[in-house]
């Protein structure tokens, strides 16, 4: 027998007991006489002691050990003269009697402290002993528990976990497919999901009502920070339902595990904002709620008072840094530096400090007056003490840069807890986006969204202003999950189709056989798909997705660890009729 | 709204009460001036009414119905006249006062009925409306029931679920690998896991203690009947445990799912089989044990007696199949023609009649004394009016075709009732396997898998004999998982390698960073994994594991109803750096 107790549990409960401990020797001290070792497990770490009453043999065997070798031991559990009140087991010690090395180890690359002087790269290659980190391994555990409650929550609200095929077909449209090739019908290729869309729409059609899946999905994108070739999708589809139901279904999944993952309970349905709200006040689809500062267009305001900039643009925004009024030509500048990066792209910033005396400092003094800089507090609700700062430019993309100078602005002010959490439904997207290019209207979430009752008038006289019934939900201005009703009807379906240019056989041989199925008694259904690892990286405070999975790939989709993707057998290549093109 | 309540829960209790149902119309039936709807959803079926009492209006609505047309309706329960107790909703209706046709529907290609006369491969086609009939339905949320009860066994237990990589590494042992062409990494491969095998050993290193998963994973193989190339497994590791761990936690599990699913109690330890016993008493390393009918050598008994075909052969084994002494002329005719088929091999078939009044009749009279037949009668345990069925050959070919005899006379006798549960552990596996045509052992499990303590000093004198800490997991005479406690020693691996043939360079090449690992202080461990599809298949009292996968592939490897493998565009394979070779 390895173990009688874990590493995590003894207490002063236990002194005088004789255990047995396995575990990983995380460090040892010789101190005179005294050997101390601490002994880790996946639950915790507890200090062993060979002291004066150690026979001498144990003694010596203690010095062929090092760090990370795996032991095992038998002693008696006694009280620490010298208490580690930040230690769970840190009352107690071991007084070991009896050690045997399961394992040797040779010395890790880097050491395996929360706090480690491994590189990035280095920790990558050598993941699995990463893993033994008190951080990344907290970082999985939680992982474990919200997969656990997603599946007892949705499992206790009728949704049925059914299994869809991962070697499915390539589809033209969205992102790029990996494929397979498939050596028993040569030259034909199946391709890996990028989610399971038309598959969870058929179990509709099929009946169930009730669908969900935790799920691998894969797409072949040029890799940004962040993302991974395969991520994970908690994936959910539900039949003779409307928006009103879809959100108070996952309103429920979410409120779960608030309460059973972070100990939150929230009494108030979550804020629900339009897109264009969203747009208008915070710059973005995906706004940060857990402070306010809105954005505020002071266009009307500002323009015809001889100031050129103000005067030749379409948009003038502004935000209201509260109690930055006293913020130093230093840093004003480095604002102006920050917001004219090329990621942020704004052109320059105009400031406005509110004084204390109820005057007003600003950038553009020469251009207005301090009764026109009034107007501007007045309608950005700012008070002395409180700094304005304001971006001009074409609309987009100057609600783009003021949304990241409001989330800069509050992580300056400390709004930004990762504790606490704002979460908001964003509703009422548009059905459609022109794309310039192309001079035709593409679908915003995908072709079997379906229109706003009310908008489906406008298809034929103004199909840009067609909203959707879609919906995004988003948690700290991080997009945790989206989804939509579908579209179930042929006779809409065919409108929706010629608003996106798609003629009747291109949509026949792009969507041939789930257009079939919808011949069939399709019922009114929607849903929507959560990006699980993002769930669980906002849950845990972290704004990367790759440490809370466990051999996450490289930024250029590489598996370090084990080295792949790699060269194959020629011969592999030959069963599969295939042959490497030199570029 | 588009219900109140579901088409499986209306009884008496809601007589009176005004509901609003959805769902597909199953059948309509024209009595006279009534119309009769059975509603079908996920959840039952609900009797609709349409009579005297109901408006022409919605009448003349009723006539434009067909089977499978999605439907809202209004109405009130009302207590049936002619009740049907073989349906939960049978004493109720709904006297119909509105109607919304929701979705039409062509007349599907076969009946949704429990009995359909739809064929095989036209079913596969419109798989999603084959999962409309009620037993695929069952079968889905049977196994739907199994993943949840697993998960919360495995989790009440300490294991922790994590995911393991997709896009991994092609490994030239073992099956062939599906592989995934990197666009961003041309010439390059992942390969699709045949098993998280290396990952669970890698996360035991990591110190995860206790791992499962519950996962997809790929084989590329000629596909035999029930085969898939995608099939789900339950992995799962743990350290610091030996076999004996190791088949108690995992028997806690069976036990957990026969109970919560089954409402099967088990109060006595599984059987636990040495593979030699599995091999000599049954025939195989997978045992039916829900019937006795042990297989019984006789060699020694019926040699020399100048029956040539005994005499001229290594092993004669007979089976007792009790209550067959009557069997007719044509019957045993048919048992031989069954044991001659190639897929069984045996030459003949020797039978011994155990008459009522003591004498014994036999196809080998001619040899054989009733006393000697009485001695064979002896050792089978054979009473009066019990049949005894004896095969001869080479010991390996004999041992398979009793195997299937006694398969098919338990099948005859009604001794395999699929509601009954015989569960089992085989273990003492050889560790390894001679082979004849490449002269040189295998691993019988994988090279990872360690050997028995007592029998290590065999390696150099008699590899052949030494038995593994292997052993597989029975139900019904069917595999449903199997494992290993690992070898987690270098010099132990050295040894294993060695008899394996695999030199140093080789097992660099093909488990260098497995090995890497290791020596950073490798934990003992071992694992197991399950066929998932399997087991619920043998839950769902099926041979097929097909019905349990919501949409499997056909015998050749293809998604028939996405018509998967495909083409794909001559830019996607430009991209990949590939080019179709033409054989």
């Amino acid at each position: 027998m390895y173990r009688t107790h874990t590493c995590g549990e003894l207490t002063l409960n236990n002194v005088g007991q004789e255990v047995t401990l396995s575990g990983w020797i995380q460090t040892i001290r010789n101190l005179g006489g005294m050997t101390f070792i601490t002994l880790r497990d996946r639950y915790g770490l507890t200090q062993l002691v060979f002291d004066d009453n150690t026979t001498s043999e144990l003694k010596n065997k203690t010095r062929s050990l090092g760090r990370e070798f795996v032991i095992k031991i038998e002693g008696k559990v006694v009280e620490r003269s010298s208490k580690n009140p930040k230690m769970p087991t840190g009352e107690i010690e071991i007084h070991v009697e009896k050690l045997d090395i399961l394992n040797q180890s040779e010395i890790p690359p880097f050491t395996i402290e929360n706090e480690t002087d491994g590189g990035d790269e280095l920790r990558m290659k050598y993941r699995y002993l990463d893993l033994r980190r008190e951080p990344l391994r907290k970082n999985l555990e939680l992982r474990h528990r919200m997969g656990q409650e997603i599946r007892k929550y949705l499992d206790s609200v009728n949704f049925m976990e059914i299994e869809t095929p991962y070697l499915i077909k390539s589809t033209p449209e969205g992102a790029r497919d990996f494929i397979v090739p498939s050596r028993m019908n040569p030259g034909e290729f199946y391709a890996l999901p990028q989610s399971p869309q038309t598959f969870k729409q058929l179990l509709m059609i099929s009946g169930f009502d009730r669908y969900f899946q935790i799920v691998k999905c894969f797409r072949d994108e040029d890799l940004r920070a962040d993302r991974q070739p395969e991520f994970t999708q908690i994936d959910c589809e539900m039949s003779f339902v409307g928006q009103e139901d879809v959100l108070k279904t996952f309103e429920g999944l979410a409120n779960h595990l608030f309460y059973q993952i972070k100990g939150i309970t929230f009494n108030e349905p979550y804020p629900r904002i339009s897109y264009d709200d969203a747009m208008k006040y915070y710059g973005t689809d995906k706004p940060d709620l857990r402070f306010d500062m809105k954005i505020s267009e002071i266009s009307e305001l500002v323009k015809g008072k001889g100031f050129k900039v103000f005067d030749s643009v379409a948009y003038i925004g502004a935000i209201n840094a509260k109690g930055c009024g006293e913020y130093s030509r230093k840093q004003l500048d480095e604002l102006t530096a920050f917001v004219q990066k090329p990621q942020v792209g704004a052109k320059g910033l105009v400031y406005v400090k509110c004084n204390p005396d109820g005057t007003f400092k600003s950038s553009v003094d020469k251009f207005y007056s301090q009764e026109d800089l009034k107007t501007w507090a007045e309608q950005l609700n700012a008070k002395a003490g409180d700094l304005l700062l304001v971006l001009a430019g074409n609309k987009m993309d100057t609600l783009y840069a003021l949304n990241v100078l409001r989330i800069e602005m509050g992580e300056r002010l400390g709004l930004r807890d990762k504790d606490q959490f704002a979460p908001c439904w964003v509703i009422d997207f548009p059905l459609l986006e022109w794309d310039e290019e192309e001079q035709r209207y593409f679908a915003m979430h995908h072709p079997f969204t379906s229109p706003k009752a009310e908008d489906i008038k406008l298809f034929d006289s103004d199909p840009g202003k067609m909203r959707a019934n879609a919906y995004d939900f988003v948690i700290n201005g991080v997009e945790i999950g989206g989804g939509s009703i579908r579209i179930y009807e042929g006779e809409l379906q065919r409108k929706m189709f010629n608003a996106l240019g798609i003629s009747k056989k291109e949509s026949e041989e792009k969507f041939g056989f789930l257009l079939d199925a919808f011949k069939y008694g399709a019922p009114p259904h929607g849903g929507i798909a959560f990006g699980f690892d993002r769930w669980c990286s906002v849950f845990g405070g972290s704004e990367s997705i790759r440490d809370f999975i466990a051999f996450p790939k490289n930024n250029a989709g590489r598996d370090v660890m084990i080295d792949s993707p790699s060269k194959i057998d020629e011969t592999q290549l030959k069963e599969l009729s295939l042959k490497i093109v030199q570029k």
